[in-house]
């Protein structure tokens, strides 16, 4: 029997969705609650794998269980034992055996969140990237545009990434101002590791009037790592939704 | 000279605003970045104590300084030195000698956040009432409406409340719901002590059906604590405004 199952985490308290040698991953502390729950030791498939410090409101992953199971009863019994792991199953579903987290997916939409101001984060500490020098955020959206479409975004590509092509198409990257806060949506069937992060820090440099929406243009075609700007920091990243 | 200062602060981090033999206060951090700063002891005055456990989004407070100093200047240095406090200063002016930062506030501004779901708390875990009966919301705005104006609201006071008297004047209770996220916004002159986690408390009753307006309105008159609800917790109160 196969489920979907919706996952809310906060990122800082995890090494990253993937089980990782030198600390506690989403994937384990998800595995470990599926044992405890049924005795089974599944392996548990995401939609898209997360680095550490990045947070979830909608990550989405499938689970096949022996047995058959309601899935409400599931979500509530897998939430008991993820405690006091900041991650939470929102929702849970009987899928098609054809349902794959990954394969299946769509259209992902992750945010970027930034707070543009002078003072230090208290609350949001670990929930956005502060930058204190005001952005020009009609700049950075003007600029976004220019990426997308389908491209090879070498560029804004990490070199660790192991995708088999640095080919993608971006369907949406929009900078919205709302007082200090503002937030960058990116869509796309699928991203590069790293890829919204790099945009993100490549358009820093056109909100401070370092970069035009030319420069970014051409680091994009310069299809070079090194030609684009700065990868901005995990904790702004949140996963938001998956649309299969 | 005097200065006004607006503060943000974790509610988490604290014992509450003010100085206390069991923990650190945001009075504390303030004077100690104070003091490292210029100097002098000196006493600071807020619009508002804090429990522990309540964030503030625009506290205010005022102090007096021996020296001339520019205020964009302050707030950077007490920043430096609130470090590593999860408390910041957003704003400081100059303001003239008969300001007072309790005194002379004419409006004060609190939000409620309640998320209302099953699935626990990750990213909002410290920052949020969760509530897994759906509530009522439309109930609870309507109910609330009996409450506004001038009333004895002993009913709605902690029995440690030091204010004179139990009389006050509420100008605003709002219940709006956006999705699984409730918000309640309380506006008066002041309030007295656990008045708005109580106001939360009794609220909760009227969303999950068990209480009606009329029980609300009763609750008032009785003029008795023991005549209304529980008290909300503290983690979903912001202090988010003084109005001068």
């Amino acid at each position: 029997m196969r489920f979907k199952l919706t996952i809310e985490y906060d990122g800082r308290n995890f090494v990253g969705w993937q089980w990782q040698e030198n600390g506690f991953s989403v994937q384990q502390a998800l595995e470990e609650a599926i044992k405890k729950f049924c005795g089974e030791a599944i392996r548990v498939y995401c939609a898209g794998r997360t680095d550490s410090g990045v947070h979830a409101l909608g990550q989405v992953c499938h689970i096949d269980l022996e047995r058959p199971t309601d899935p409400y009863i599931l979500a509530n019994a897998l939430n008991a034992h993820l405690r006091p792991h900041a991650a939470a199953i929102t929702r849970a579903e009987v899928v098609d055996e054809d349902f794959h987290a990954r394969i299946s997916a769509k259209k992902r939409v992750y945010r970027y969140r930034i707070i543009n101001r002078r003072a230090p984060l208290t609350i949001d500490h670990g929930f956005a990237w502060r930058i204190t020098v005001p952005l020009d955020t009609e700049a950075m959206h003007d600029a976004a545009q220019a990426l997308l479409g389908k491209h090879d975004f070498t560029s804004f590509r990490a070199q660790r990434c192991q995708a088999d092509s640095p080919v993608r198409t971006l369907d949406r990257l929009d900078v919205v101002r709302d007082g200090e806060e503002i937030f960058i949506t990116a869509e796309a069937r699928s991203f590069l590791h790293h890829q919204i992060r790099n945009f993100v820090g490549t358009l820093k440099l056109v909100g401070e009037g370092k970069w035009t929406r030319a420069d970014v243009e051409a680091a994009l075609t310069a299809c070079d790592r090194a030609a684009a700007g700065p990868t901005a920091p995990p904790e702004g990243l949140y996963f938001v939704e998956v649309v299969y």
